[in-house]
This record gives C-alpha cells, structure tokens and sequence, in this order.
C-alpha cells in the first residue's frame, strides 16, 4: 500500500481478496502496510489489485515462503514482548500502523501480565540488543529467583526457563509442569523479566500461553506442523529455534506456517546445527544470520549455549554473535551449574554472564547496537 | 526370568518391582520372559530379584536405552499387525506368553477389522519380509483403490497412503484428513490389505488409531516427545521411522519412549539422513540395520522411496536393504506416478513395483526370508 | 563414430581436432569408438566433424565431466587389470578396437608382470565381481603371504596391501616402503594374485607403479590433482577413492582429471563419506553405486571396511553393494586381525571373509553376476 | 625447562634424547624453553630426564598430537613471516630465545627477500590483526598490482593470490604457474606486502619457497602427508588451511605432521565446513577458534571468502571472526570480482574490502587487538 493508504484502503484491499476465496493478511509497517495473499493455487493477476485505491504495487513472491519474506515486507519486523498498551492492540490490526498488531493485549493472558507493574515491554529487533538468560530448566522456586535475580542485575530483559522439557531420553527429568509455569509468573512479578519457555505441543500450549511472554518451539519441533499452526493462532510472539539439520528454507517455511496462521510475531533464533563436528555439540552457523536478513523481515537469536554445548565457547560465540548482527541472545545461566538437573556443562555461572554482558555491550557499541548496559 | 517360570513368578516379580515405586515391563517371548525395571533414579541391587522365584539373573543394563535393548530381550521382537484372536490378547500380558501382548485388541478398534473378514494378521519381524506398498498420501477414492489392487496383485501385504501429510509448506497439500481415513478403511474391507498411515499430533492420534493397523510416526515427529508418549499409550503398533538427523542412540531412545508407556509393539524404519550429498534427497545409511539388530530386539524396515528421494534409485536400494537384513520395505506407489499430488518423483509405477517384487524375492531367497511371491 | 568406421576414420577425426589446438581422446568400445574432445575454451561446432567420413554424431556434453560421462561413451567401459597380450596393446591405442588400451603393457612394469607366468589378467566391470582382499598394510613377508594364500583360497582374484600408508597420525605406522613393494611382487609370484597398492604422491608414484597392477588413491588424495595427473600418464588402471566430503560431481571430476590425461582406466570406488552418524566410522553411500551408473561408463567397487570401521558390519554391507549393483569389493582380510598395525578392528579374518565370498556369491548369482566361486 | 637454563642445558636434554634414538623438538618461547620428544614406540619415563639440568618438568602428553599441544608449550606461538633479522636466525634454534626459529632465513630464500628494502617483517599471532588479502588467483600483472595497490591501500600488511590453483576441474584456469610466483616478487618489490600462495605437490614446494613469505596448503591438501612433511621441512612459515570435513583432531594431527618434521611455524586457518546447509557455499565454524586456543599455542586465522561462498556474507563474518577471537583474516579481494577468472562471486571489491578493514579494526579495537589502521 502507499504510505498515505488510509485504513479503509486497506480494508477494502482485504475484501477484495477474501472475495476471490483467498486469504489478505495485512502487515502494517513504520512506512506503509503490506498485504500477503496466501491460499491461492496459482498466480493472480497483478492488475486486478493495482487498481484499487491506495495500492501501491503487486508483486509475484517467487520463493516458497511470502509473509516472512522481504519481498512482502521490505522493512525489519519489530516485535513487541510483553505488556503493551491495551488501546494499542484492541481494534483491528489494520489501525495501528504498527508491526506487531497481536502482542500482549492483555484480555487474556491475565497471569501473564495483569497485576505486574513492574514489567514493561521490549522491542525484539530494534537497536537494544535482546538478552535472554536464565537456566535451561525450571529446577525450584529458590532456583528460578536466584537466577533471575543476577540476569537482571547483570543487564537482561527477558527469562529463559523451561517447565516442560523435550528430553532426548523418558527417563531424563521431564520439568516441573504447570509448577514451573506458577514459578515463571514469580519471577515476573519479582524481577519484571519477561518470560520465554517452551511449549512442547498443541493442547500443553493453551497451558504455556496463560504464563509466558514468548511461546518458546524447540528445535526438535521446527517441523512439528501442529505446534506451528498452535502458535500461529495465539497472540504471543513466538521464538522459533531452528531445527538441527534444517536448511534456511526448511526455517524460513515453519515460520511461515506461523504467520500463514495470522501470528506475525516470530523471532526466529539460530542455536547451531548437526555436522561431522566433534569439538562442540553443535556447529553454531553464525552465516545463517546475515542470510535470513537478507531474505526475510524477521529478527533473529543466538543461543550460543545449545549452539556450542561447552561453557567456555559460550562467550567467544556470543561476540561472535552480536558482531555478525544477531537481534539478541538466549544464554543458559544457572546459579549453580554444577549442580544443574539439565545442561549444567553449558550454562554459566553468574559472574560469567555478567562478564559476556560486557564483553558484547562492548561489540554492540561499534556496530551501532546496544544493550540495557549502554 | 527361567523358561520354566509360572504367570505367578512373573506376576511376583512385577508386584516386587512396583512395591519399590518403579515400574515393571513385563515382554515375554518364545523362551522366556524379560521384566524391564524403569523409574528408579539410580541402580537398584540385583540380589533383590535373584532370589525371588522364576529369576534367572537380573542384569544392570548400562545403556540408555533399556527397554528396546537386547539386554533386556535377546530374542528379536515379533510384532503382529492386524486382528489377532482377541483371546489371546483379552488377559493379562503376563499370560499370554507371545511378544505382541497389545495389537490388534478387537475390543475397541471396531471400524478397523471388525467387519474386515478378508483381512488376516501379518508379522513384522519374521522369515517373511513386510512389504507396505502405496500412495505418499491418499488423494482419491479411485487413486487409493487402484494403488491397493495393484500393489496387492505384485505382492504386497500391507498399504500405506497418508490422510494427514506434514508438509514442508502450509501451502501444499497436506492430506484428506477424517476422508482419507474413511478411503484407507474401504482400501481395507475391499483388499484385505492392512492399513499404515501416519498421525501427526497427540490429538489426531485419537482418530487415526480407530483406523489404522499400523500408526507412523514421521521422521520430522521423531522426537515429537507428546506424540511418542500418546503412541506409547496405544494398543497398535508403532512404526517409527528414523529422525533426519537422528544418531543410532536417538532413534533407539525415541523407540524407548513409546516401550516406556507400555507399548511394545514398535517398527524402527531407516529413511535416510541428511548429509551433504546431493545426488539424493537423503543419504539412505543401511549399516544402521546392522547396528539396530546387534543392539536392539526391534524390527527394523527400510524407506527406499524417502531414502533416495528418486524413482530410478529404489529398486537397487531395495534389493540392498534386503541383502542387508532389513526386515521389510516401505514404498511409494502411485497408479500414476507423474499426477501424484505429492512426491510423485520418486514413487513406482504399477510395473516396476511388479519388478521390485521379483527383484527383492530372489535375494529374499538366498538369504534365508521370503515374501509372499515366494 | 560409426561401428563400421575404420581405424583410418578415427585417426583423421583425431588429427582434425588436434589441428584446431585441441586434445582428442579416443576410447574405444565394444560396438563403436568414442573420441572426447578437450582443451576447447568455449562451444564447437558439430558441423564440422559430423561431415567427416566415419562420423556418427558430434554430441556437445553439457555436465562439467565429459570424458567419464555416458554421454560421450554410452557402453559400459571394461578395465583389463595385470598381465595383458603385449602385441594388443602394443601399437596406437586406436587400432586395438578395446576399451583398455594401455593396461599392463609388459615393456617397462617388468618387475609387475614379466615373470609371473602364473598370473591372468583380470576384468573390471564385467560379470565376474572384482574381489580384491588383503591386510591394509603390508606388515612382513609372512604376514603378507599367509593374508594372500586364504584370501586366494577363499576366492580373491587381487590382493590389496598398503607398502607407503597415509596415516592420520606422523607417529602411527607409515608402511614398509619399498620393501613393502617387494614383498607384494613376491606374494603375486607366489599366487598370481593381481596387486592393488596405493601410491601417495606423483614422485612416489614412479616406484609404486612398477610393482602394482592397479594404482590405488586413496580418499584423503582424492582431490590430490598433482597426483591425479600423475596417475593419468601411467599406463597401469587407477582405483580411485571417493573422498570423505566429496559429492558425486567432484567425485567424477576426480576420475576426470585422469582420464583427460590419457588413462582411461578408471575403477571409482566408494568407502563411506562423513556424517554426523557415530554408529560407523563412516557413513556408506550405496546410493552412490547407481547413480555412477547412470552418469558415468566406469566401473565402481565398494570398500565396506573403511565404508564402516566395524568388523561386524562388514559382510552384511558386503552383501547389500552387490545387491545394489556395485561391480566388487575391496576388504580388508589379516590373518590374525587383532594383531594388525592398522585397522585391525575393521579387519576380517580368514574364516570370516570365506562367509563373506560364500554370501556375496550367492547374491552375484541372483541378479546375473558371479564370483570365481560360482 | 626451567627459565633460567642455559642454551647447553637445552643441549644436553636434546642429545640426551637423541642418545635414546628418539627425536628432540626444542621450542624457545618468551620464558622458557619447551623440549618435545617424538619418535618414542611407548612411553617414557619421565625421571630420565627431571635429573638432568635446567629441566622443569617431564610432561607426558596423552593427545595424540605433541607439538602442537598446550601441554608441551602453553604461551601463544608467534610466527614471523618475511625478512628477519639474520643474525637472529643464523645460529642453532636453541641460542635465539624466540619462537620462530626459521623464517625467513636469508641464505636461500634471496628471490623472496634479501633486494625488497621496503618489506618488513611481520608477527602472526601477535596483537595485530593478520589481515592477509588479494585475488583468488594471479591473473596478469596488471590485476595482480592493482589489487595490491588497494588492499595495501586499506591496510592488509600481506598479500594473497594462487600461481598454482587446485580446481575441481581439469579445464578450468590453473593459475599461472611460475609466470604468477614472479609477479608476486613483483608485488613484494612494489608494495612492501609479505606474499601469501599455495605449493600443491612436494616438488612444486621447491620453487614456491623461493617466492613465498608463507606457503598455504590448501583444504584439499590438509591430509596430503607428502606435502606437509615437505613444506615441514621448509624454513618458511606454513598457512595450513582445515580440510573440509576435517575435525579438530585431524587438522591438529595435519599441523603436527609439519611441526613432527622441525618446522614450527604453523599458522593454521578455519575456511568452512562441508554440511547440508546450502545458503553458503561451506559452513564457516568459527567455534574451532576457541576450541584450538584452548588446545594448542599456534595462531589461527579466518577465511571468510571460501568460508561463506558468498560475497555479501564476508563483512559480516569477518567481524564476527575477530570478535570471536581469531588472529586475522584471509580475504578474496579483487580489482574488479565480476571479471575475475575464479571465484568472482566470493570475492570483495576495493571499496568493500575498504568497509572490511573499517569494521574489523572497530571491533578488533573492543578486545585488546588491532589492525594497522588503529
């Protein structure tokens, strides 16, 4: 649409194209609002959109992939985590001339955000650097609050904790469950962290969604559809890890099965893939990063402690991380990592997340980002 | 326990187990019966069970798998497909004294062989290979009948055809559904063939259950841990084909899941791996066959079809994953390959499926099995 | 060129296109005579040659590999391995009317062959399946002797033992050298099996070439291109390893490199690629055997040793090569594997490569091929 | 050995050891010097040598590789590449108290160094950034001075560019040859740069090491043992570039098959990886950086050019190289990419490489290193 297309205009743009059977899905931007069509089997004519009021161009979207891709929407995605303004997000999407038209709003997800005063909302993709920390699994309230506590001190905005576990074995500790979840709303209403967790399927997510500010899908569910179509339908961002062995088309496309859904709140977050490579659990592909710029919208982590799997590359990997121009980073941190029920060899220890705080607020600075630091 | 032990030393042993808070996994075979122990947080003492009645040894399995272990059962599993005389499954397990103890229940799988009088149980695991020949996904009624009479008439003993595709793209087809269902039930009644489709999540597993005798797992939902748990629930029997990127000891743990939830009845499938090569879609890894059977009881059959992802590559892989002990194939069939919906390139005409037939027969011959052609 | 062409016809095409400043390369078959042109910087014109008496066609090859590709020779190339009649190959390879033209011509390879009245050619690609065996080095003369007797007993038709050994490591066990070379001159006098041995670089190559039948380079030297040009001015067949990473593409380039310098007798060979798989040292790519097929006129083997590292996976992946239409095996025998040098966990012994001749043959004679067994 | 020995104390734990029929590697760093014993079957005891003299300690090393390792010299290896001071290197290795015993040794090397007033040495491994750029291959004079020009321009202090290119094809361009090597001394007389190239086969190393301030081996090459025993016979620093699906061990081994022969001047060098990933052309592993610091003492450098594949993907992971510690780059510059006769689309303009050297210096300036522009 042109920058001075009115709600209308785009309203009747959307008409138009659920008329021909289709689906009109509006993405408004700084600049002007773009319009994904999906569902129709083959090419339409361009002329027949062109025509109308407040359209600027049509374009054929070659690639696989249409709403997270820049063709559709040229200019970087911002999506808003936590509380925001409800007037914000009430009307329809249409009318808010921003980007992230479904975060928060807070009629439902009254745990989530109600009675936090405390919390505020943060922007994934803008000039703040995101920084998730926390332990790789919920293990006890006294766990979960100590280490809220110095990720916060130490300059993070948003808490990584999972209370449902994917465990390669059953009779690995599976999470704390719904107790884990309460535990999360804690931390939120004693530090205003953010919360960031897994949802393992579609019916545990109606559960997840209740407490968390970002719906966390693990890497081994990239390509879990049901999951994907789940999340697409709430109104929770959605931090979506890339799949071991998943190529950049194969990430692009589970992403937009989210969007395709109607949620257009995806952080897509690279946490190392599958090789021959023995000398860490995962070979971090940190050229994934500039690749997905280039192609889509969406902002993108780094989970250099998956990626890496050992302790002392999780810092070298985080600056790396931040200078090939990663939105943000999900560390594992753990009060006590030795004493870790999941992933202890990974996660590290406060004084040294405090030390990778500074170590990338000091790379963010000379390349035009920042951290809560500086 | 000892090949002489009575229902009751078993039944002593397994109320001894779960007295101590674990879980008892009774998996009687042709000579004697094993009782896995799961649930204790560390190693419990063998003397404890050595002296109890009927025992024979109690081994410490060091494994992180068990219950799929041939330490735990050193004779292979033979898993039955199909209705089987409820008799012999109404009782106990225990009592049963065969190693299917759970397929094929006729008490609540009524739209699945109830009425299907042409339709005879089938063992996987035994001298005669298991043959699932069929559509990638069910796109017609004609479609699915034409594939299940030609595919019957070259040999094959059981029909696959998927009703719910996970699809790379939310744009392409991803399967009739509750319908297709409803086609595969009528491709059973009218052929006799025994039914393989695939059940994409928890919820869906309820319906697909009521109609399949054989409940897939694909590899994307290899470590779909919600879905593993649910099929762990059933009474049919799993086949469970291998993650993309799955190491030997992930798969062995994702077939774990499904026997840890009661569930003895699983199919391992090799589909191929995700490597660099690109002269096929998968690098099919057929030393995973060998390795499968000196680890684990568990049948295993090979994806000629996925693992190569090319029409003029299955039948020699085929021939190959015969030669190297694989228990069974499973094959896309396609009435007309060149109009198939999905995966059309790499599925078999009618003819050459006839070939393959002929083909894996003969070596099936000089290697001591045999399908139904000879 | 036409079957009825004459030698005369080939010999003024081969004139033609080295009057235009290129490189003819003519490569004779059962049925007709192909001549590769290289060295052209851009496209030719057909025109030019199809006019010429004998043409049959001028066919303008569009993959990056050309003299290799079936596009150029449409029949299956056959390679004359050991002691062939001199007067054959004596004169210009244009008037022998067979596709190994240089093979073992006695003049300079005395040490090779002149003596050994008790050693037969051999040929690659035909019915019978190339079955080389042997230690992976050269130990002792008593080692060496003892592996080749059983392994000629047992049916083996060439023997393979390493005289100079790429090792991993500058402290493991380099090989005998030279002495290692006449210990290998000594066990084919002494059975009149044909020698396969490796050679490591062009310098080295101008002593191992007198002693082996076949030139072997190894997969670390797959891309070795000085070697590779080396190899390709010798008149004794090349076995040329895929290396570990190597696609297919680059694997036929390999092959290209020697043939573009004139030796068309190449035996491609498959010994397993790197995977993230930990179950075998390598991961084995059968697939590969078709797809050489399809693209390409050489002969290609299988090396199950290397292909997986474990002694117990080596007959069944034996079993599948042949079944996949491999045209022969390289193994490794020891006769007392758990006192070898090098890779004795990999190595079979004698009894154990008996059942592996025993299974593979009854393989080889169900789908038209044979051993000297049967 | 302790600080305070004496060049005869380091002697006499040399012959001592060579008395033993083993071979003595002494390695001079900044405090002290380290003496490595190879060539030992088995192990030795340690009390032999803890009597003698000066000695420390008597470590014994459990990696396979010695001479690389940490635990035979823990500080930083620096590497000087071009003309050094000759008095310095003139006499025993054991009198010079620095870490780089050969370079650059006048004597024999006079085509490279003794008439080129302007170059001046430089420290791998130091402060300073390596910043090593120039075009894939010497193409003509012309090309070859303009880009050195630039990138000298810019701030690179070496210069790459290959007279010998290994190319996957036989017809594709293969360097100039020693026509290129002569241009390069050109280059060096020119512009002061130190001159990067690669030796392909033990006897092309003869006539490289005359030209070249660092002999590169390229990926292909990294298991060719024929050449790295050679150029570990050089006096001249050696590039060693990881093969492409090498592991940490097998790239350290590679190193020490060149450190085992008495030259200790390794730079080694990440180019990518071969993995399923396809949005660039190898999957640039920048985890190894901190994976070998920790291991062994030899400064490592980043190839981003061949690393990524792709010229908009060198920027951004050249920075996140430096930020994850690497010890400089290795950067495909040329005057104009888009005629270049190899790698074009991999390789940065001047004014690109401008931005380059801009962005790392930033970068390189937060954590304690430098370029030469700051």
């Amino acid at each position: 649409m042109k920058p001075q297309a009115r709600a209308e205009d785009v309203q009747r743009v959307c008409e138009k194209i659920e008329s021909l059977g289709f689906r009109a899905h509006p993405m408004p931007g700084a600049q002007r609002t773009a319009i994904g069509i999906t569902g129709n089997p083959g090419a339409i004519e361009p002329a027949e959109f062109e025509s109308l009021p407040g359209v600027a161009e049509a374009i054929r979207v070659s690639k696989p992939y249409k709403l997270v891709s820049r063709e559709v929407k040229s200019e970087d995605s911002l999506i808003r985590v936590g509380p925001s303004a409800k007037l914000e997000n009430r009307n329809s999407k249409l009318e808010t001339g921003n980007s992230e038209p479904a975060a928060g709003d807070g009629d439902f997800d009254s745990r989530a955000s109600s009675s936090d005063s405390r919390t505020s909302s943060f922007i994934v993709g803008g000039p703040e650097l995101a920084i998730i920390a926390g332990p790789c699994a919920v293990e006890s309230r006294e766990q979960a609050l100590a280490a809220a506590e110095c990720v916060k001190k130490a300059g993070a905005r948003l808490f990584r904790g999972g209370a449902f576990k994917p465990r390669t074995s059953p009779y690995s500790f599976q999470g704390l469950g719904k107790q884990g979840l309460e535990i999360l709303a804690e931390v939120r209403r004693a530090t205003g962290l953010l919360i960031v967790t897994e949802t393992i399927d579609p019916e545990n997510c109606d559960l997840v969604e209740e407490y968390a500010d970002v719906l966390q899908v693990g890497a081994r569910n990239m390509q879990n559809f049901s999951l994907l179509k789940r999340v697409g339908r709430s109104r929770k961002p959605v931090l979506l890890k890339r799949g071991m062995s998943a190529t950049l088309e194969e990430f692009l496309m589970a992403a937009e099965y989210v969007l395709s859904e109607g949620n257009y709140n995806v952080i897509l977050c690279e946490r190392g893939v599958r090789t021959f490579a023995d000398h860490t659990r995962n070979t971090l592909d940190l050229s994934v990063i500039p690749a997905v710029k280039r192609l889509s919208h969406l902002p993108i982590l780094v989970d250099p402690s998956h990626g890496t799997g050992k302790r002392d590359k999780v810092i070298p990997l985080s600056r790396a991380a931040v200078a090939v121009g990663a939105d943000g980073l999900i560390v594992e941190v753990h009060p006590q990592p030795e004493r870790a029920l999941s992933d202890g060899y990974q996660s590290l220890s406060p004084g040294e997340f405090e030390s990778l705080m500074r170590e990338v607020s000091a790379i963010a600075g000379v390349i035009g980002r920042r951290t809560s630091l500086a």
